[in-house]
């Protein structure tokens, strides 16, 4: 056999290398307090059912909400070498507490336990951005409500199209960030059901009651399939992509902060807390935080690829490559958590250059649209209308005029059924009032649907 | 100015050009059954309103239930000079029923149009893959029912851990495609309100009536927010996803398959009508089927990957960006209805080798961990029941033997407690049936599972 | 055995279903030209060597050659029956020539086949991108030149900054674009080496002659090892990439447009054969275009996604996964390929607003960096020089003026080496002027790179 | 106004919060060793070239000298509030050597000076990971060479096909390795080019020598832009795409490690020291490291999709999305390395069973090709050779034996030409002997390429 002069190498250092490469504790120590919180409610069930004596249970819940508080006080130091944090916090409950900890580990795997922790992290990380999403819900309507009456141009294809109210924009964004709570909120994917109990792969033999750890755990139910739960990791999949969507969300709005904010548009002024000035231009302030907030949207859909790659072609049950799945999911939660954070600190705080939005909107040929809605009102087929107003349109634009600069006559040369109604028809204001059906942006329908957000966000922040 | 020697041929051929790249027809025409529903819903609502007569809404809609059926039958061609399946529509309209067809578009626009008929498609696939998904819960049950009885080896690290019953692990797929059933039975993200009355952006001046559309339709209520409404393809990202986890789900069952019918595992027999043979090597069943449902698994990520890219930092309202929506939800839907009909087919005729399952889980040593349990059920920590396995797995090891071939003194050598009884312990059924808790893989829990199975699969196809 | 009520359907529909799941031939025809051309040199290699007769091999080569004309004048019909390009061309080929055709696939496989059909069709692909590119080159450099003085200013954080040249501006999508030529000019990745001859996998045991086959298809040398030829998709992956990337420069290119495009910036005109204008609004010119082009990053990046999902974890050789690979490559080459024409087309119309540039460029406190640069050239360090600047904006801003306009006094307290010839420094023209190193916007330095970019296009577009 | 509960808590808070979400030096640290190059660079231009005095720069130099020295041993701390690499380095120089400190930064931007540290970064990983291949390579290379003889079944759809040599096997991933070689050593994508000079956007006034600088750095050239110097990152996008494919190739050995590892293939044993056992089944020793390998392809394309999302989109010139670049390069940097560390310790390691790989092979329908090929050479078509040798096999199947038990007389009734000679070739070894073209799997040819791998590998270590 020919010598190998790199076998000596990897045979000294493998230990060390292998370790580095496989530990997990430098990252998923993250879901310690999932960890604990499970144990405490695994060995409850294991006294319970005689499975461990009363007394035994006893002792490991003492003990192990002893590590808690002293990790969360950072008393009780990590050892890499002892692999993840399943094993490092057996390893100090049995230094703590003696043989009873090594009893914990009955009826239960680290198949079943990695999963019960990865799930409950993603319902508390749910929660926690739920609750981050209502912040942000209410600065977003109280910014709206502040601003009940200003106008600006609605936009398509970035270009100027009718006049809307600010307060309808934002809460367009409402919208957005509305359905993002929903999704952070539903308990889908078996997110509601304990995979504790499922063992290894095949359930265990001891006498466990699943359902009480589960209740106690405050889980609805209990997981159906012993294999398919060990393996399954669809859950984490769908908070991936919720939170991917939700930071699109917050990329679009950071777009247009990031466009407001430019000279050109002039629609905001940043608030200096949330901007990035320049010791050398104080009079630059740079929309940095909707930049980066954008940004993150790079590394939220980065996160679900890598979770789904993972995933493809996998066999059942457990393979170690599902321990790839917890980095993205705190990577994810954590980016979004500090986005909505951050973009809620600039809505609360970007002043709005309500003048600037104004003028924008009355530059006399935004109001084509209602033109030709007053046509077809008058009678005519819509697409008729559409042509008439071209004209009209065209005429403006070689004479540098806006269309209520045109007199009656004119109008009416182009089409009869036009009278002098015509020009309340052609100001901003009274194009915003006409779109007056639900989810319109008239006063009158912006103001109810603020009102049914309000009461909205009132009742989902009571549950 | 310098002469342009392409400008030329840009300005003779733009309009081809640029037709050839903008145009949406060739593609989007499939959404026709879903804007011709569209259409007479709007129609009948405008009539009801008096925003047309009801004459004229009459026609309209005798139009395009002659429209779609031609469609339907082959026989109306498509011009792709129309640019969309909207104007293709309209002009086809008009051009049968003359003037009322230009009164159509009254109160309507082209961007809550195709919010709408995307919206109308998505519910529509979405119901047609739930038919599919049932379809396919429908034979794994079934073959799960079949195979009561037969024990294999269950898998972690694609290494023989503990004996399950081939039925569980069919189970463990059922419950995969359960939550999937859940994903698209689901009208969350706003896919049970109506889009249609949002307009460009803005909402619209005519007196129309959202709901009465909206019901006609099917929808339980309407969008909140024009200006959201328009640019909103959450719905959309949403169903790529759920199709992509799905896609997932499949590949991971294909590759157990091409596993299973490889000589080394032999554990089934590929259908002759699912599988590919070689006119040259007859004994040859390529699991080619397998393989492309596994392979598939790309484009359904890459579908989403695709759709987020294009909303990552859009501003409102509608941008041309999104004509990009459509070719990844038809192409993932497509991809996974026929991936459903492919596995669902294979599925129901795979021939189990029985015996090779059973023979693979009886070697000997997979039963340590009941060993291990065992010990622990005698009182001592589960620790330490596992170090005494360990030691007698190696004496097997080193023997050549498996654990039920060690005489019980050797067994007593290493732990006192162990008795007599160990030997049921140690046989691949009795492992089996002693995983006894809900979820676990024993004969009765696994029966149960399968019952309670059946009884919703059959609630659910009776919805 | 429980009764089936699916399995009559399937058995009964399975060839279809199947045919129609695995079937390719529906996409995978756009390879014919290249799978025509790879058996010609096969057949010839195959006469050569005295594998068939000089005879067979000449009417196979004719019989291929009429096929191929056929093909191109779209005269001859697919068979999806057939399943695939190959298979259909071989039996065009044996129905037309007879016993001879059979004798076509001696010494070859599909898989090497296909390996060949693929590579040649991203060699053709990369070609016709390089020259595409080329084009748009071209037109960059050309509308630099033209707009050889325009002063504009540049942006970091869409916050205007520092004027520049417009040239300059442009010429930055030159470099982007420069560097997309040589990905797409590039033979890396085995581009260069021929797959014909890998067999099924393991070679074959005919007397083959695979380097003459490799340079009658113009390849520089073969491919070294048979089961890595047969699963290698690398040179796939590499230009799907390539793409991706190139799409990725144009959707920067297209934000620009859009933005430049829109009111608030107006510092373009869009030209009307690539606008899409409205019939009601003609003031409104949307750049659909640019909107698409920045749209289609998303498939782009989709494509790529796709084909790295589809390879993750596959063993070798041939898997039908990679039946998978097709389709994202012709999409990305058609969709970037359109983009670069359509590109190209709106930068050679499109109108630049010269004087809405300079007036943006003159906003008086763009030249800031020039007066700290200033300060610093007197001796002061850097960052010292920095906080001088920052005073004396924010005494700007107090006053709403510019810097030109403080006076040479007031400039003095903060900092007595100011002198009279600061004036000088605060123009925007002056500012351009002094960055006069290269790679800097001084009308020199750009005039300079322009010459040896037209230069470098005129060399690559002769080779 | 309306009240706003949480305006208070954003005021105080602010500064905290947002420099928590902005700051990078918890991550960018990592490009230290860069910076500090890249700054002594900077300072010894500006001192030739007397824009700062030579005493200075010398002061500067050595300062910097001295950071370094501290970072690297560990003592010299990082400060958060610094925000950056950057920020930091240069305070901690002002701090110990005054005032020149302040001059370091003359001439120079943060968006030139981070482009050139994170160009740097990626010619040193490049680098380091073209090492890390070649350790692999000589690894693979030289296994391949120890089993030399060793015949084992090839593989396509993961069914046998072909008897090939495990040499041949193991060369084909020493090819595509190869090319991941090529890929690290490159320098494309302006990589070889200085981005130093670019300034924040524009150039510089000062009278810089780039050159200079750039071949003090090992830089051949310079960009030739300054906008879309500070704005590319197209380097960082192939970088992350090499490592990706790289990655790829890693899954698809891990994946055979995986199943070789299997009881069903029982090909390999895996080393003690790169598999994780278990102390309750000995026996059992999990292929680990390999699905960890598998499973790090998710995170290696999640980080490329990152990176495009990011430069989706983005206009002119730096936005600070692009602060997003770092985190994947350095993540895919150190994810590469650890998988190809330890898929060189573990394929150096492996314990190939030859027998079992040689009893697969010589399952006696494996040569069916090869009685196709010598019927072919015996005049036939090779469609009819194709033919009858299906007739043959199914002969076998219906007897349940292999080709070579058949008798020469029934070989005859099938096709007359069959001879005597016939026998040799259904042998394995022959089979294998007789695929004697380049790359084949000949014992011959796999000899040269393993020669040939042998040359071109020193060459490559020499360089």
């Amino acid at each position: 056999m020919v010598k190998k002069p790199w076998q000596g190498r990897f045979e000294e250092e493998t230990s060390r290398i292998l370790e580095d490469f496989s530990q997990s504790v430098t990252f998923d120590r993250e879901l310690y307090p999932q960890d604990i919180r499970g144990s405490i409610a695994h060995a409850r069930m294991l006294g319970r059912q005689g499975i461990i004596s009363e007394e035994e249970a006893g002792r490991i819940i003492e003990g192990l909400e002893g590590i808690l508080a002293d990790l969360d006080s950072g008393q009780q130091p990590w050892d890499t070498a002892l692999e993840d944090v399943h094993m490092n916090i057996e390893k100090i409950l049995t230094d703590r507490i003696g043989e009873a900890g090594r009893r914990l580990h009955t009826a239960r795997s680290r198949n079943d336990q990695v999963a019960l922790d990865l799930k409950l992290y993603i319902r508390d990380a749910s929660d926690a951005l739920s609750r981050r999403v209502e912040e942000m819900l209410d600065i977003l309507l109280t910014r709206a409500q502040e601003q009940a009456g200003t106008i600006m141009p609605g936009y398509t294809h970035l270009q100027r199209a009718q006049p809307v109210l600010l307060s309808h924009h934002l809460m367009a964004y409402f919208e957005m960030l509305r359905r993002d709570h929903g999704r952070f909120s539903s308990l889908g994917d078996s997110l509601d059901d304990s995979p504790l109990g499922a063992g290894a792969l095949a359930g265990t033999p001891h006498p466990i009651d699943r359902t009480m750890a589960a209740a106690e755990l405050g889980f609805a139910g209990i997981t159906r399939n012993s294999m398919d739960t060990v393996s399954d990791r669809d859950f984490a999949a769908q908070f991936l992509f919720n939170a991917a969507l939700c930071q699109i969300h917050l990329s679009r709005l950071a777009e247009e902060i990031v466009l407001w904010a430019s000279a050109e548009f002039s629609f905001i002024a940043l608030p200096d807390a949330f901007s990035t000035g320049s010791s050398m231009m104080p009079q630059k302030k740079n929309p940095d935080a909707a930049e980066l907030v954008r940004g993150k949207a790079g590394r939220a859909v980065g996160n679900l690829t890598s979770l789904l790659v993972v995933l493809k072609g996998l066999p059942l049950t457990y393979n170690r490559d599902l321990q790839e799945d917890k980095e993205p999911v705190f990577d994810s939660f954590r980016t979004l958590a500090g986005s909505l954070e951050i973009m809620s600190g600039l809505m609360a705080g970007v002043v709005f250059q309500a003048d600037a939005m104004e003028t924008a909107a009355d530059d006399g040929l935004l109001t084509a649209t209602d033109l030709a809605d007053y046509i077809a009102q008058k009678g005519l087929p819509f697409r008729e209308a559409h042509e008439i107003t071209g004209k009209l349109v065209a005429l403006c634009l070689a004479r540098g005029c806006g269309l209520k600069e045109l007199a009656l006559s004119e109008l009416k040369q182009e089409c009869g059924a036009i009278d002098e109604d015509v020009f309340d028809i052609l100001k901003p204001g009274s194009s915003v009032e006409r779109r007056n059906t639900p989810g319109g942006t008239a006063g009158k329908q912006v103001q109810r649907a603020m009102e049914e957000a309000r009461e909205w966000l009132a009742k989902v922040r009571a549950d």
